[in-house]
């Protein structure tokens, strides 16, 4: 199988989906350990592209993708749950990239890619069209358990 | 089903119950990601009105729904918990009332309500007399699939 | 069953047991919802004594017990764990004592207390000689577990 | 059995794993109760050595092992993961050390080592290769399980 993008959802992917708010507001967000090492797994086999709907949190998401583990602010796009799938469709070939996503909009972006993936602990809408569920919840390596299944099934 | 009100209780359902404390008390609530989904679909259908009894923490849960999700403050409401049925019955026609609650003074809310809902990490007395027992504990999806059970039991 | 005190650990027991560190050291504890009810149901009956061996984090533990909740700070001693037997063996009679704990070191009193208790995430060391185990997790409602069952077995 | 040296990693074993992220970075870890309890225990016994890969937590983790728990900074060791292994062979004597770790890249050294560990949280590539998976997860008392598990292993 050939794929040349990984699109993957954050909030709730990339981390543990929790909002830790204050007084202030949004404050902080819950990454997890393993995940890095799946994405650097992958990177040598397909572009890597990030995607959230949270604005307020935007800068949060920043600080680990771009300012920590040092993607290019191109990589990191701010959609709107309700025009996702729309916008998966203009900017991938759906054919030939996987999707992880865990929220109640992302169901129909993990049906139409060609991996499509959620966390075990994403919501039932996305399992119910997922090709694998991962056996690690989001926070936690959910993302390296989904770099080594598209591993798994790609050709190399 | 009619339901004309969705009224929910704050901490425990909206987010994980967590208080997180520092030298100078209460700094921080860990609320999650899915349940703004679940109050958009409901709001074309019904009043949705927030209650907690949290004061030290009230700037905190104000934070989430009034000024990032830009709920009315008239549809917040601090409520000592003893006081609460009483609250709910001189404010809402139970009949026409949707409650969520988790705590061990919900329980009689819960039952009193036209449809009461816990979520299943919510306190077994809640649990013995609610309608509906969710999927996804509180802070990840619970008020979602609140939602998602009332829209189907009501008349569209 | 004539009870006169209840003395319970903090740290594993009233919170998570987790210790949020940041760069200048132990920053946070996470409190659950639930157990001042618990706490309010027992006080009629019995006098409510808390415990901890978390000296960098005592100021944390003071502002949800004594700022917060209104405990008097004679109601909250630290006692290093190796010392924790002999301190309740000094300062209670154990056989009209409860004591809840949760820890390596807490065993021993949890067995030597009348009513011995221990949260359902507590050490293994305890929950072999506890009398209760309870239902929830530290932080998300044992406290009030407790109070219940102490109340089920107290003359009223 | 004769075991000298405790070689743990830091990231998903004396803690959850979990790095908290503000919009200025990495900001706190979660450390749990019980794993001082669990190091004493051995410290009579063996050298006990730290070791992470985590450079932009590095202070957070120094906060707690150093500056709280007061062992020396020459116990502490910053490797990235890839070499992680090759440091151990040549800083240790495999045969008589034990290690613990989580991570995808931690597997090798859980192999390698006289007793490999790894919390039940840990990685399924540590599972499949260790000689004792704890009952504990991470940051809830996965070293102290770890601890009492090599005490009965060694020579006494």
């Amino acid at each position: 199988m050939k794929i040349t993008h990984f699109v993957l959802d954050v909030d709730g992917v990339l981390n543990t989906g929790h909002f830790i708010y204050g007084v202030e507001g949004k404050m902080f967000k819950v990454f997890g350990p393993h995940d890095k090492d799946g994405l650097k797994l992958l990177d040598p086999h397909m572009k890597i592209h990030f995607v959230t709907a949270d604005k307020t949190g935007f800068d949060i998401t920043r600080a680990r993708i771009i300012n920590d583990w040092g993607f290019s602010p191109d990589n990191l796009s701010l959609v709107v749950e309700g025009a996702r799938l729309q916008w998966l469709r203009n900017n991938f070939d759906v054919n030939t990239t996987a999707y992880m996503g865990d929220g109640y909009h992302d169901a129909p972006l993990v049906k139409a890619a060609r991996i499509g993936i959620t966390p075990c602990s994403g919501r039932i809408e996305c399992k119910e069209v997922a090709d694998y569920i991962t056996d690690s919840p989001a926070g936690s390596g959910a993302v390296l358990d989904a770099a080594l299944y598209i591993l798994s099934k790609i050709d190399v």
